[in-house]
């Protein structure tokens, strides 16, 4: 069994996490470098895993010639840059999302890819959240027929920082972005028309940087397929994630997870858990399947489980909504791509 | 205490359903005549609950002066007619929805109304029922604090018979306004524009009928609240009722009704009951608790709980979402009303 | 269709439950007459009812030919002398359940009901539960095999007063009857050897009257099966009443029911409805549909659906679990009966 | 960060589950050694694991002075020799349940223990299992106040070859002891009495071997707390693993795991996941985190959270169960022990 050799490009939060997943989890992948404009604290992570380089300079990466795979965990900014010059080092690339904002930088990342041939997925980790894979295999085997509704509820425990809302592209390209790929993962189909309504009733400082914080956007499918996300940047009682499938042989459902199926009983209430606190504590196990996934598609030159026109069509998507809140109206996905 | 003498006007399903109700569990309260254009069965039912009076004309009831109390039950195309001629013979009416599909009648209804200074409720008995009482009590007492989101899930066991679609008025106005009127009581709030999309993919004939299957409904409220509504004609399943209010310090939501809390563990699965099978199993309780409300608000003179104000608005909103649509672009209310 | 007269002979809670259901939700059958040694508030109830006769001497009703039909809703210790005397008057019994705690006198009352051919059913409402008569239904129709083990959680919300449990005959006897019955039920066969074990646990004075008021009893059946149920006498939360059957090719089981099937999260908790109070909450349908199933037998002449039988095996049983505790061993049925 | 060397005697499933949890997840632990009296997949698993020294011989690891902690994880009749041997020379012991079957062999294992002063800690690791550890902290906090009822409910997937079923000891001390641990734990006090009633209804081979395939177990505790155990070695629907403690403030249960939360529904019925296949699917993450809190008393010198005693008495009351059995009576732990 080749053991691949992987070099991580951003030390961030989502990099420790792919890092551990294939240190502790995936025998044929290991990573032996890994760089960060800002080394503070990576060193003492890297060491902590094995991992032997550690450099500023991503370069330093691309040009090690023992190294086959390439995670860009860097900020968003600079992820079709090194995407672009990963694909031309000749290295197997899992990039997270989004690839950018500019669709026309993103349709540059794809040509590059598909004129080097390498590997690239991109970091829609739900898809292979146990709840939502049963969701999707159920729908594929046809045991509830024909999708007519998809329902996906989507809301964050708290919101970011205000000056983060500020360059964040907006709730629907930072985090209603993995709902619309969701809904695509679950349709099978692809999007036609989007209509999104949004609200500020949270903070009203999010309001002022132009941004609102609860939303909801319906999609139609060119299948006839219609979908629905409701999105809320708080919700106080945990990281609310369900997605339901509505078909015309039956439905499927994902409740929340939750720490303990225990349920109390006291003269006051009776209780079970709340949700998993945020995505970290909620999606752990799907980052770790889709790395798995990953290496999977690298180790036997198979088709990737999320290529770059899904990284391309959920931003789409998003400015499509952006779009529709701002000018009161639904929008063709025609109007955008 | 005075015991109400009532008057049914139409011995049609939900008529036996009110009668009955009154007859067995309203003590202050007493079904002396019925009538109906058709009286096929009709004696019959009237002798085993006890009322004395059966007539085809409703002019009998009407005239009768020991009659306080007319339940218009009639096909919905005689609601407004009737509705107006009780008022002005004195009557207090409680009127089955919808009151009328047209705007200015229904207006004439509210005026009549008014000037004879009767009660008059209007028959959405979703308002009553156990679950959704709960909601509306929660939301009021801010246990959830401010409300953001209003999600209704409402999908029937079996399309009804194409011949009927045709006269039905549309999924919107026909099935949908229960929703519509449920998204403003949990709201507290009157909705400003309406977006609704919809696909014929249960069956070809309603699309030819003029009529969608499945629909999404997005409602912005005056207060910044957003709501969504999903039908479906058909869900296999049985009878699709769900609420849920999100809001500034959690949410509530109503899971479907039952017929037992059993759970069977076998090989195969892990079962439980499918959702109660239609409205009459649904929501039988909740007819019982509409009258019980309505004669109560007669004996204290109080206002009753769903006002003729309710049915126009309810109505509003679904020519809104036909409207909709039709022209594919959201519609504000200030256009139909 | 001939309406069955019935008199009641016991106006306490149980007494107006029975009544109520029949004049509410029984066609074929009426409430003409009731008795009680004490008058104080019968005859209002009996007046709101539409029932004419209200009388101090249940003889009065047992010499009364027009009555078909006696409902024996008196204390304990007179069930069996009315019992007796109404079968010699040739009319149908329903007796609340205990028959009596004396075997012998039990005895005679089924002796005399032999006798006179008529109809006795005991009232062991819990078998006309939707939950356990649909756990009883899965069972015999052999969906979850052969049974093999039966559990049965059975807690009262409070204590009765300390006077009530001295005079009771234990907490086997007042309480766990009804689920000695319902292990019985459920297993589809009789109880060979019983072991309880008792402690004091919620209030001293339960323990100097002579009783516990927390157990659990094993119950080993003649066919192999095994049952256990733990009883408590306070469950500060509700009304806990929840049976299991497990067998050879699955398990069914029935959770508690309760006022609503919403779910309210906040960032304290995720709270659910508490159980249904007690009895008159939870068992309320189960008693009428104990008295369509009487009036059912009585109307086709087919046997009843609980039998003097059962009204002695599960006072035998109670025998056995209270010799059990006070002797500290298993006790065989043999040595009881 | 002191980094323990660790050998592990007996490479059988459990033992390679620890391998697996301190090389994956334990940053202060390194497996170095690993001994089996058969080798053949040893090398294989051991190299994947980076584990270098492999040996026939136990003794090597006991000789080895770089060794700190050892696992002993061998059939079940060398764990006390091996357990003494270890403790003899200095090793920190993690042992496997059950010590033995031969109370005296257990007490000398303790007694070593003892005077060496090594931890010594047994593996019962469903203590660890997050379902049951939050009943336990609640129950702890007395949020369900005093303890008064534990019902346990433990049933295997499918019964052990009948091979053995006759060297196991028998259900009470092979499957039922992890139950008896899991009563003592949530009780908070010591068993006093036992009786337990078995039938062979699964398998006559297991009744013809001198064993039960089905069993109610009831003990007394000290401290007044009954407790029932219901076990059966074959639920055609998965392992059947719950707690509930019920208490004079409340109650708080455990269900079963799922792979996932999904729900079903169709026109034949509403599904749900049924419960984790057995005790690799269900404990897994329970024997990871019994492993880091071996290795946190280890490192910080504190107790050891189950300890020999535990070994100790869950056995006597394996052998109290038996013998209740075997001659029909509730039987004293001080008959035993």
């Amino acid at each position: 069994m080749k053991k691949y050799k992987v070099g991580i490009i951003g030390a961030g939060r989502i990099g420790r996490v792919h890092g551990a997943s294939i240190t502790y989890n995936l025998p044929n992948a290991e990573v032996v470098a890994v760089s960060d404009v800002r080394l503070e604290g990576v060193r003492e992570w890297a060491t902590s895993l094995g991992i032997e380089t550690v450099t500023e300079d991503y370069q330093d990466i691309l040009n090690n010639p023992d190294i086959d795979v390439v995670l860009v965990c860097s900020s968003t900014d600079t992820h079709a840059e090194i995407s672009i010059a990963a694909a031309k080092a000749g290295k197997e690339i899992f990039c997270e999302k989004p690839i950018d904002y500019d669709l026309d930088r993103i349709k540059e990342v794809l040509r590059v890819v598909e004129e080097t041939g390498v590997k690239f997925q991109v970091g829609f980790n739900r898809r292979f959240d146990h709840n939502f894979a049963r969701i999707n295999q159920v729908t594929k085997d046809g045991q509830i027929g024909e999708a007519h509704i998809i329902k996906i509820t989507s809301r964050d425990p708290e919101p970011p920082p205000v000056a983060y809302v500020k360059v964040s592209g907006g709730i629907f390209l930072d985090m209603a972005i993995h709902d619309f790929d969701m809904a695509r993962f679950q349709a099978g189909s692809e999007v036609d028309e989007v209509y999104a309504v949004g609200s500020c009733l949270i903070d009203p400082e999010i309001g002022e940087a132009g941004d609102v914080d609860t939303a909801i956007t319906t999609l139609k499918f060119k299948n006839g397929v219609l979908a629905v996300i409701d999105n809320s940047r708080k919700a106080v009682y945990g990281y609310d994630q369900r997605v339901e499938v509505f078909g015309s042989k039956g439905s499927i459902e994902a409740r929340n997870d939750t720490a303990t199926n225990t349920i109390m009983r006291t003269s006051e209430s009776v209780t079970q858990d709340k949700p998993l606190y945020f995505f970290l504590e909620r999606y752990m196990a799907s980052f770790t399947e889709e790395m798995r996934q990953f290496f999977e598609a690298v180790s036997n030159d198979t088709p990737v489980p999320v290529g770059g026109i899904d990284g391309l069509n959920s931003v789409v998507i998003g400015l499509a909504a952006k779009k529709s809140v701002a000018e009161g109206r639904p929008v063709k996905i025609s109007e955008i791509l």
